[in-house]
C-alpha cells in the first residue's frame, strides 16, 4: 500500500524561499500521517506562472538551488514531487517544465513535461522544450507515472480530436504503471472542476488507471486557480476531492491489489456555479491585495449594482474594516445613487467618505472654456466626470497606500462602455469577466439568505448618470441580447454573419462588433480582470489595435 | 534569366481587401517592368503580425477568399508569391503561416513556414503549425527555394548556437534549389538591418546560394517593420537593397549561370543608427495615426525634452498643421518651462494652447481636504497635478477626435518615473522604448543642422516640476547610470549580483531592481509603445505583478 498526500498549495510567483517553506510544512504533516509520497502542484518551487521570470538566468540558477536545499531539508522517509523550471538541452528553448522526484536527501530523478499549452493565457513553448521520454519512477512495489497538467489533457475520445501528436497517459499505459500522477496548475474557469473531473473519469477508465491529480490554488494577477485535486480509481469514481479555492492536504491510499485501488473516500463537497464565480472572485482579489502587500482597498461607490457586487467581493475577501467606499456625487446624480451607495456600505458595514464633484466639474468646464466654447456637451464632458472621480480615488489610494479596485463588468469592457483613466482606474478590476446579466444573477445569489445588495439596486434600470435622465439601455441593446452576441463574439469566435444565421438582428450585432474592435484602445490600458471565462479579455486576448476587419 | 521583384508593402492589419489592392498594383507595375517573379513581404494578405484576429473562422475563410480572387485578378503572365495563414490538418495548432504560389489564373502551391518564432513579440505556436517539408518550385529554368522570415534565422554558424533542430536553408542547398527567396515581416531594431544583412551574407557565402528577402515596410501598434529588403549574390555581396521605412519596390535580375548571379546593383544607401530610430519612430506614429483614422495628433509640452522630442516626431509624422501642444503650467512650474516649451512650439510651427492648473489644483485640494488634513505634501499631490494635466488632454482628445501622444521614455517607464492616468495617458507611447540618454542623443542629432530642439531644453537639468524646486537626480541616480543598469537588468537579463561584479555600486542596482519591479503594475497599463530595442516594455514583456523575486 502506498499512502499519498496531495498538497494542494498557494504559492507566490518567484517567492523560492517562502514556496519552500510551504512545502516544507505540509510534508511535516505528510510524515505525521505517516504519508510515503506526497505531490506538489506544477512549479511549486516559484507558482505558476512565472512568466518571463524564466528568462532570467539567475532565477534559473536560484530554483536549482532551491531545489537542492529542499532535498536536504525534507524528511529522507518522505518521497516528495516538486514542480521547477530546469535547463534543457540546445537546441530548443532554453528550459523543461520539470517535475523532480526528491527522496533520502536527494534529488533521484527528473520528470519533463511533454505537452505545452501555447493557447489562451498560456505560452509555455515561449519558455520550455517538451520532453520527449515518458515518464515513472518506482517506489516500494510500484510504478507510478509522472505527468504534468496539459499531459492529460490530449484524450482524443475524450475531446472528439487529438490537439497534440503524443498522448502520455496512453504511453505510460503501455508501460504498465500502476498509478498516474499529475502536477497541475489549471486555472479556475466555470464549469471547469465537471469538466476535469469528467476527462479524468474518463481517461482512468479508459486506461483503467487510477490518476492522482494535484491542482494548485490561490491567484496570481488575472488567474485564479481553484484547486479541487482529485483521485479517480482505475474505474473511474471520484475517491477523493480537495476544497475549491483553499489551500489543503488531502491523504489517499493507493493499493494497486484492491478492485477499488484507491480509499478511503472523501470527497470535499462539488461547489455550485454562482458559489463558485463567488468563491473565485474573492480568492483572487484577497490574493493580489496579499500577494502585492496591501493592507486595505477602496472604491467609487456609485449606487449601482457593478461597485456594490464589489464591495461585498472586497469584505469577504478583506474583512470590512479594511475597505473604504467613496461616494462621489455630481449634479447629474440622482437622488437614489447616494441613498443605494450608502446602503451598501451599511449592509456591508464599510467606511464611507463622501466628495461631491461639482466643484471639479465646473473648474474643468472653466479651464476648458476657450476650447471647448460653442460644442455641445457630449463623451468628452461625461468622460472628464469619470476622470474626476477616477483622480480622487487613486489621490487617496495612493495618500494612504490602499488598492483601487475598479468596478467595471465584461460587457461593458467589450463595447467600450467605460471611461479609460476614469473608472476604469485600479490595480485590479474585479469582476472584469463577469457579464453584466451574470453580475445580477451573482447579487440575487448573494442574496439568496439576506439582503446583501439593497434591492434597489437590483431592480433599478442600470445607468451611468453622466448627463440627466442617462439610461444604459439608451445607448446599448438590452443585456441580455448583448450578452448574448458578446457570448458569440468574443468567446465562440463567431462572426457577424454567423449570428445573424442564429437569429440576431443585423444591424445589433454590426454595431456590437464595431463598439467591439473600437474599445480595444481602452482593453490594452486596463488592469488585470480576474478570468473567470474561458475568454477573458487580458493576457489571453492577443488582439491588434490598429486594424481594418473584413 | 528571372526577373525578380521585391514589393515591399505597407499592409494594415486584417485589411483583407485593401492589402490585396496593394499586390495587385504593384503586379501591375512589376507586369510593365517584364518582372518574372514577384515576392510580397510574409502575411501580406493579412499584415503581420495579425494576432488573435487568426482564432476566428470567418477571418480564416476571408483569407482563403482573397487568396482565390487575388489569383483570378493577378495577371496571368506574372508568378506572385503572397502570404496567408491557412487551414492546417489535425493534430495540432489550426493553421499554418503560409505562402502561396499564383500562377496563371491559379494558386498552383502551398508552401508553409518551418520555424515559428515563439518569443519576444513573437507567438508564433499559438496559432501555427509548423511546415513539415522543404519548400520549392519551378520557374523556367530555375528551381526556387521558398522559405519564411524565422527559416532564414537558424543558422548555427552564424549563431553559435542552433535555436532549432531544422534548417531550412541548409536542406534547400541539399535539394540543389538554385535561389533561396525570403518572405519575411521583421520588426525594427536598433542596428538589426546590419545583422540582417551580416547573417544573409554569411548564409548565401555558407550555401553558395543567392538569397533574395522581402520585408514588411510599416508600423502596426508597437511594432516598426523597417522594410530594406535585399537580394545577396551567392558570393555574399548585396546587389539590392531597398529604402529602409518606406514601401519600395526594388528589382533584380537573376542569372544562375554568372558568377555574379543577381544584377544590376541598386542599393538604397544605409541608414545611420540616429536617422533610422528617426525615421522608425516618425514611420511608428504616422502609420498608428492613419492606421487608427486620426487626423490630428496632441501632447502635453512641459518644456521638458521628452515632449519637446515626440512634438518633432509628430510634426514629421503628420504635418505641423496636424500637431497641438498643450502647455499646462501649475504654481510649481518655472518660467523657463512655459518659455521653452512655447521656444518647442515657435520651432516646429505648431499651434499650442495654455490652460494653467492652479484652479484645479486647489479644487482637488479643497474636495480632499476632509481626508488628508494632517498629512504631508507628497506622491498623492504630485501625481494629482500630473492627472489633472492628463484628463485635460482626454478631454481635449476627446472632444475633438485627436489621438493623444504620451511622452514618457524607457527610463521613466522602467522605474515609475510617470503617473498612471496622469502624463502615461495616450493612444500612443512614442519614445516609450528610448531611454533618456538616447532622448538626448537624438535631439543633439536633430539638431545637427538647424535648432529643432531647443538648446536650453537640452542643457537645462531634468525636471518633473510636480514640487519647487524638483530635480529628476533628487530621486534617481544620474541618467547615464540608470541607463546602464537597466540595460543590464532589462535587456541582459542580468541579476543585480551581475550588475555589482561588472562595477555598479550595490545600493543603487538593488533600489533601481526595486524601482524596476515595483512599476510593474504601471507597465501593464500603458499604451502600445512603440518598440526600438530588443527588449521592449510591452507585448514582448511579460511579467508578474504580485510576485516575489529572490
Amino acid at each position: 500500500m502506498l499512502k499519498i498526500a496531495l498538497a494542494q498549495l498557494n504559492p507566490t510567483i518567484g517567492d523560492l524561499a517562502g514556496n519552500g517553506e510551504r512545502i516544507l510544512a505540509v510534508a511535516e504533516q505528510a510524515v505525521a500521517n505517516q504519508v510515503d509520497l506526497l505531490l506538489t502542484p506544477e512549479l511549486s518551487i516559484c507558482g505558476y506562472p512565472p512568466r518571463d521570470l524564466l528568462l532570467n538566468a539567475s532565477f534559473q540558477a536560484a530554483m536549482a538551488d532551491r531545489l537542492q536545499s529542499l532535498a536536504q531539508q525534507l524528511p529522507a522517509q518522505l518521497a516528495v514531487l516538486v514542480g521547477l523550471a530546469t535547463i534543457a538541452q540546445p537546441p530548443g528553448k532554453p528550459l523543461h517544465n520539470s517535475v523532480a522526484l526528491l527522496h533520502d536527501g536527494q534529488v533521484q530523478q527528473v520528470f519533463h513535461k511533454q505537452l505545452l499549452p501555447t493557447y489562451d493565457v498560456f505560452d509555455e513553448n515561449r519558455y520550455f522544450q517538451p520532453g520527449e521520454s515518458s515518464n515513472h519512477f518506482q517506489i516500494g512495489d510500484y510504478r507510478v507515472g509522472v505527468t504534468i497538467c496539459e499531459d492529460l489533457w490530449n484524450d482524443e475520445e475524450f475531446w472528439g480530436k487529438q490537439q497534440y501528436l503524443v498522448n502520455p497517459i496512453a504511453e505510460l499505459a503501455r508501460q504498465s504503471v500502476d498509478l498516474v500522477v499529475n502536477l497541475s496548475a489549471s486555472p479556475y474557469s466555470v464549469g471547469k472542476q465537471q469538466l476535469r473531473e469528467a476527462m479524468l473519469q474518463h481517461t482512468a477508465r479508459r486506461y483503467q488507471q487510477p490518476i492522482v491529480y494535484v491542482n494548485q490554488v490561490g491567484a496570481n494577477d488575472d488567474l485564479i486557480f481553484d484547486g479541487g485535486s482529485i483521485g479517480c480509481d482505475r474505474q473511474g469514481q471520484i475517491i477523493c476531492r480537495s476544497q475549491s479555492f483553499h489551500a489543503d492536504l488531502s491523504i489517499v491510499n493507493f493499493d494497486g491489489d484492491c478492485l477499488r485501488d484507491l480509499s478511503p473516500t472523501t470527497l470535499a463537497p462539488a461547489v455550485e456555479e454562482s458559489s463558485a464565480i463567488w468563491q473565485a472572485l474573492v480568492l483572487g482579489v484577497g490574493d493580489y491585495a496579499r500577494k502585492c502587500g496591501f493592507q486595505q482597498a477602496l472604491l467609487g461607490l456609485s449606487g449601482g449594482i457593478d461597485s456594490a457586487l464589489v464591495a461585498a467581493i472586497a469584505v469577504q475577501a478583506l474583512g470590512a474594516e479594511k475597505v473604504l467606499g467613496v461616494l462621489m456625487p455630481s449634479p447629474y446624480s440622482s437622488e437614489h445613487s447616494v441613498t443605494d451607495a450608502l446602503a451598501v456600505a451599511r449592509n456591508l458595514g464599510i467606511e464611507t467618505q463622501t466628495i461631491p464633484i461639482g466643484g471639479l466639474m465646473q473648474q474643468f468646464d472653466l479651464a476648458l472654456e476657450p476650447m471647448f466654447a460653442g460644442t455641445e456637451f457630449g463623451i468628452a464632458e461625461e468622460n472628464l466626470q469619470s476622470r474626476i472621480r477616477g483622480g480622487l480615488l487613486m489621490a487617496i489610494a495612493n495618500k494612504f497606500g490602499h488598492l483601487l479596485l475598479s468596478t467595471g463588468n465584461k460587457s461593458e469592457m467589450a463595447v467600450g462602455y467605460c471611461t479609460l483613466y476614469g473608472d476604469m482606474n485600479g490595480g485590479l478590476a474585479a469582476i472584469a469577466d463577469l457579464p453584466k446579466t451574470k453580475v445580477y444573477d451573482l447579487c440575487r445569489w448573494l442574496n439568496r439568505e439576506r439582503e446583501v445588495i439593497p434591492v434597489n439596486i437590483i431592480t433599478k434600470p442600470p445607468s451611468a448618470e453622466l448627463r440627466p435622465g442617462q439610461l444604459d439601455q439608451d445607448s446599448l441593446p438590452p443585456y441580455e441580447v448583448l450578452d448574448a452576441i458578446l457570448e458569440g463574439l468574443v468567446c465562440d469566435h463567431l462572426s457577424v454573419a454567423d449570428l445573424v444565421e442564429r437569429g440576431f438582428a443585423a444591424a445589433t450585432v454590426q454595431r456590437v462588433a464595431q463598439l467591439l474592435r473600437r474599445a480595444e484602445f481602452k482593453r490594452r490600458q486596463a488592469p488585470p480582470g480576474l478570468k473567470i471565462t474561458d475568454r477573458a479579455f487580458g493576457t489571453g486576448w492577443r488582439m491588434p489595435i490598429a486594424s481594418s476587419v473584413p
